[in-house]
C-alpha cells in the first residue's frame, strides 16, 4: 500500500534525525532558551529580511510551537480582546478542523465565503464594513483580526498582489493580519508563488513556517513582525500548553531545515510530485475540483476508478460531486519518492 | 412620533408596577429564595402541567432571570461539555445579536441554514449525521444541543408537529432541546399556534417564559424539565452574573403576569394589532417578506414610503430588497394603543 | 421577626419607585442610550468632577450595569489579557462570593493577605516585585490590574492617604486600579471617610456607584476615568449579559438617588444607625471583630445571647471565635428604621 | 559546567531516539491512531493490570499527550463543570507554575495548605465540608475533583495508605481523583515507595506516566481508569492543541521505554544517585528544605557554599531561609552520569 493521504506520514528528514541524535546527550536550559533555538531564530529573521533594508530584524519575534492548532489558537488568543473575533474563510483550518480551539478562547470566527479556500481584501472590508454600519454592532461579535492560510486548505496561494491588498487593507482597518503556513514551504516552492519570506514579514504581522508537514518531527516557527503583539507571547505560549520543556528540540530541528535550504528544497521535490501527478489526470481526462499549484491535488474521479485504485493506494475522500463521482485528495510530501507517483500513474 | 421599534420601548404593565410599588419595603431574604419567587415558581409549574397527568410538576426546576442574553448563555454554558456546540438557525439571536456571548464560555454556534428562522428535525438529525459520519469528527465541534427560539427573530413559529418531530429526533440523538421563549406570549397568543405551555415542557428539555418583552420590566422565567439539567443551575447563574440579589423581584413581576392569565390577555391584544397591520400593508398593495403571524411584521416597502412614513412612526430598518424596496419592522407589543396603529394605518 | 442580614432586604427608596411608576409608559429606545441614562451620566461626571479643574468630564465613561458580580466580572474581563490575573485581597468579593465568575473569563484572582479586607500599595509592589523578580515568572500568572473594595467586606474604609498610595503604585507599576463600590455611599457618608467622588475618579483607573445596596431597586454605576478602558466597552457589558434592554430602568432610578443628594442622605442615615448599634455593643461589654465605620458590624457574642437575640431578630453568622462565640453580622440600610436598631438595643 | 537545574536538560534515552530513527520513513496514520501508539496502549494497560485480577484493561483509557501543562489542563477541562474548581495543594504545578493554564479554561485552583507538597484525605474532606456547609455555598466555587502530583514539587511521595485514603474519601464524595506523574519514575523507584502501577489504576481516576522527564523527548501517557471520564476525551486533546500530528512519535517512545522495563531501571538510576547526593549533603552538615526519597534534593546551604558550587555547577535557588543561607535545588535524571554526583560530593 502507498500512502498519498497527507504529508505528515513519516517521521522526518534524514538530517533532522540526525542532528537530534547528534546533539541528544547535550544539556541545555529549557523552553526555547537554549543557543540552537537562539541559532534557528537568527537564520529565520535572516530568511525575513532583505539585505540593505532598514528595518531591525532583532524586533521580530520568532517563537517555536509544536503544532497548528496550538499555534492558531496561541496567536488568536494572544491578539483578541473579548469581543472581537477573527475573520476568517469558511474553510479555513480554525473554522472546521479544530475542535473549537478557538471557541475555547472566548472567540467567534467570523466567516467569510472566499473562494478557492482564499479571502480577498474587498470581502474583508465588506465584513468590516457591515459590522461597523449596522446600528446594533455593539450587539455582535467585532471583527479584531483576520486570519489566511497559505498554501490554503485546498492547496492554492495568495498572489504578492493579492496579500498586499489584503495587508493594506488591514492596515487601513487597523486588523492584525496572520497567516497559518502550516504548509508554507509547499507555498513558496510552487512555480505559481511570487512570495518571498521578506514579503510575508513585511504584509503580515504574524505568520508561521510549518514544520510538521514539511520535514520536521513536528514545529511551527512563529514569526512575530508587529513587536506589539509580541508582548508576553511566551506567557500565553506557557499557559496554551504550547511551551516544550526540552525546546531546543524545536530549534534543532528549524536549524537543520533552514540553514542551507533543505527546507525549501524537500519542498520544490514535492510541489514537483505533485504536478506531475496532476497533469497525469488531467491527461488521463479526469477533472481537478481545485486548480492547486501546491502539494494537495484534488481530482474527479469515478467512483469505480477511486474503488480500483484503492486497492494499491490510500488517499483521503474530499466530496461528494454526484452519484458516481468524488472528488478526492492526494498529497505528497517532502519524502515521497517519485516511483510512487509514477506507480500511480501507471495504475490510472 | 410614534414608535413601533420594539417591544421593550416602555416599562412594565401597570398591574406589576403597582405589586413592585405595593410589597416595597416588605423585607424578604435575597437571590430567588424568597416568597414571592416560590409562588411564582408554583404558579409556572402549574401552568406547565396538565391536570390528572402523572407527572411531577415539582421536579420541574424554574429560575428567574434578568434578561435574554444572560439566560441564553446560562443556560447553554450549563448544558455544553467543553468539545460541544449548539446547533442554531443562522438567524438565530445567539448567532447574530449577543456580541458572541456563547463563543465567550467556549462554545461555538453550529449554524443551520433553516427557513424563515426555524430549523426542522431533519436538518438537526443532517447536521448530527454530518459529524458523525465525517472520518475526522473529533476534529470538529461536536454537536452537543439544540436552540432554538419560538416565535423566531422573524415572527414565525413552530406548530405542535414540527416541535414533536424537532423533540423526538433530539431525544433520539441525545441532545437537549432548548427554546428561547423571549417572545412566548406573543406566540402562544397567535391564531396560528397550536402549542400549549405543557406542550413546551413536554417537548423541550428547557424553555423560557419571556418577561421583557411582555409586560415585564424585566425578567425571564426559565424552566428546565429535565432535572439532570438542574443540577446546580443556580451556582452557574450566580457565576454569570444572573443571580439578582432582590430576586423576589422576579418573582413579584412573573405572579403579576401570570396569576391570572394577564399575560396571555396582553399578548393576545399585540398579536392582534399586529395582525390588523400586517392586513393593511397587503390591502395596500405590499408584500410581506415574512409571513408572520405574530407581533412583529416585516412589510416591504418603497423607499419613499418608508421616508414619509418615518415623519410620524419609527420603526427598524430590516434588509434592503432592490434599489427602491426594503423590509422594515414594525413591532407591536402589550401596550401598543390601537390608536397607533390606526394611525399608522391611516398614514398608508 | 426585625431583619438585619443585609443591606438588599427591600426594595427601592420610593422616590425611586415612585419615578420607574410616572415614566412607566414613556417610549424610549434601549440599551442605557435613552435620555434618562444620558441624564444619569451627566449628574455622575459632574459629581466627580471638581468645578474649576481642567479635565474633561466627557471623557470619563459612564455605563450602568445591574449587580456587582456582573459587574466585577465584566470591567476585569475588560481589561486583563490572557495570561494576566486581578491582585485582590483574599477577603475580596471576587476571590469568594462570587462563584468562579472572574475565572470563568480565564483569569485566576491573585489573592493577597491584606488587613481587614484591605490591600497596601506596599502589599501590591511586592506581589508584583515576586512575579517579575521570579526566573519562572513566564511559567506564572502576571499581575494585570489590581480589584480592591471600599467599603470592603469587613466595612472598613481605605483613606485619601492609603487610597494615593495605591494610585501611586499602581500607576507607577503601570496596573490599572479598579475599585468595588457596591457599598460606596456607606463609605463616603461615615465620619471616618476623607475621600469624595472627585478622589476616587481620580485615583482609580475604574470605580462604581453601587445602587443595589444604597436605595436602587438594583444597578451599579461604572465610572470609567481612563478613556484606553473605555474602548468598546458596552460590546462586554453585552457580550456578559450586562446591557438591559429597558436600560433607562438604571438611569432613572441613579438619577432618582444623585440629582439632589438623595444617595448620600439615606446612606448616612445608615451609618448612623449602625454607628449606634456598635456603641451599643461595645456599651454592653462585647467585643468587635472589626472596627467598621460603615453599615455593616460584627460583634462577637456568647452563642447563648445569639440564640436569645434570633428570637426576634434575624442577622448572619459569619465566624466562630471560640466554642462559645460567634462573630454575627448586622446591616443596617438606607430604609433600617431606628426604631429597629432600638428594639435591637433594648433586646441586648 | 556540570548542570543539576531540571530533570529535562538532555533529549531522549538513546534507545528512544535509536527507535524513532530505525521507524523513521514508515508511513503511519497520524493523531494517535497509528499501531505503535497502539502497541504503547497495550503495554501500558498491561503495566497497570494485575494479573488475574477480574478487571478489564481494555475499558482503561490510555492516551499520549506532549507535555505536563497541557495534560493537566485538557484533563481538568474535560472533567470539570463551569462552576466548579480543582482542589490542590496550595505548592501545586497547576496552583504556581503553569501560566494559569487552568483559569484559562474557566476553572479555580481552590488551594490546600497541605504538606510538603502533599494534601491528606482530611484536607480535602475538610474542604468539601467547608463548602457544603457553608449557607452561601451556591456563591462560591464548588469542589469538583482533585488534582495530586506523585512524586510532587518537593519530591515527596504519596504511601499506598495516603492514596487509599485520598481515593475513599473522593469517592465517598464523588470527587475524581487525578495524579500527575511527570516524575512518576522516580517515585516508583524510590526506596520509600510502596505503590505500584495497578495501584495507582485502581486508587486513581485518572493518572499519568511521565515521559518527558523521565527518558523521553517529551510524552505523557494518560492513564484514564474510570470510563465515564475517557468519553471524547479526544475532542478536548484536539481543542486543547494536545493531539500530536505524527502521534506515532509518542506511541514509539513510551513502548521504547516501557516495553522491557527500560523506564524502570533509568528511574532508579537517578534516584540512587539523588539519594548519594542527599547523604553526602548530610554527611557535610547540612540540612535538608524536605526529606525527599527521589530525585529532587533541597538542601540549606550557606551562600558562600553556593557561590562557590555556582563556579562548576549549576542548579536552582529554590527559597531564601535566612540573611545567610537558601535552600537550592538539585535534580538528578535518568541520564546523569555518576562521575558528575563524585564531583559535586568531591567540591562539597
Amino acid at each position: 500500500m502507498i500512502y498519498f493521504d497527507s504529508d505528515y506520514l513519516e517521521g522526518a528528514h534524514p538530517k533532522v534525525i540526525e542532528l537530534l541524535g547528534k546533539t541528544n546527550l547535550e544539556q541545555t536550559v529549557g523552553y526555547g532558551e537554549d543557543p540552537y533555538c537562539e541559532e534557528a531564530r537568527g537564520i529565520i529573521r535572516k530568511l525575513c529580511t532583505v539585505s540593505g533594508q532598514p528595518s531591525d530584524p532583532e524586533k521580530m519575534g520568532v517563537h517555536f510551537l509544536i503544532g497548528g492548532t496550538q499555534t492558531n489558537t496561541t496567536v488568536i488568543a494572544s491578539i483578541l480582546r473579548p469581543h472581537q473575533g477573527v475573520l476568517c474563510c469558511l474553510s479555513g483550518h480554525i473554522n472546521v478542523h479544530e475542535s473549537g480551539a478557538i471557541e475555547s478562547t472566548g472567540h467567534k470566527v467570523l466567516g467569510i465565503a472566499g473562494s478557492d479556500g482564499k479571502i480577498s481584501a474587498e470581502e474583508v472590508r465588506e465584513a468590516y464594513d457591515e459590522h461597523w454600519n449596522d446600528a446594533n454592532h455593539e450587539h455582535m461579535v467585532q471583527p479584531g483580526m483576520v486570519y489566511i492560510s497559505n498554501p490554503t486548505e485546498y492547496g492554492t496561494l495568495y498572489s504578492k498582489k493579492e496579500l498586499t491588498d489584503l495587508h493594506d487593507t488591514c492596515r487601513e482597518l487597523h486588523l492584525p493580519l496572520f497567516l497559518d503556513g502550516a504548509r508554507l514551504g509547499y507555498g513558496l516552492m510552487s512555480d505559481a508563488n511570487d512570495l518571498t519570506l521578506p514579503d510575508l514579514a513585511r504584509l503580515t504581522d504574524v505568520f508561521y513556517i510549518g514544520g510538521t508537514k514539511v520535514g520536521a518531527l513536528f514545529g511551527e516557527a512563529v514569526v512575530i513582525t508587529d513587536p506589539a503583539l509580541d508582548v508576553d507571547f511566551r506567557y500565553i505560549m506557557k499557559q496554551r500548553g504550547g511551551m516544550l520543556a526540552k525546546g531546543r528540540l524545536l530549534g534543532l530541528q528549524f536549524k537543520a531545515l533552514l540553514e542551507d535550504g533543505l527546507y525549501f528544497r524537500i519542498s520544490k521535490h514535492a510541489d514537483g510530485l505533485a504536478i506531475k501527478l496532476r497533469d497525469a489526470f488531467i491527461g488521463a481526462g479526469y477533472q481537478m475540483l481545485i486548480d492547486s499549484p501546491t502539494n494537495q491535488q484534488f481530482p474527479i474521479l469515478p467512483d469505480e476508478v477511486i474503488a480500483k485504485l484503492r486497492r494499491n493506494f490510500s488517499f483521503e475522500f474530499w466530496s461528494r460531486i454526484d452519484p458516481t463521482h468524488s472528488a478526492v485528495r492526494f498529497c505528497t510530501s517532502w519524502c515521497t519518492p517519485e516511483s510512487s507517483v509514477d506507480a500511480l500513474i501507471e495504475a490510472l
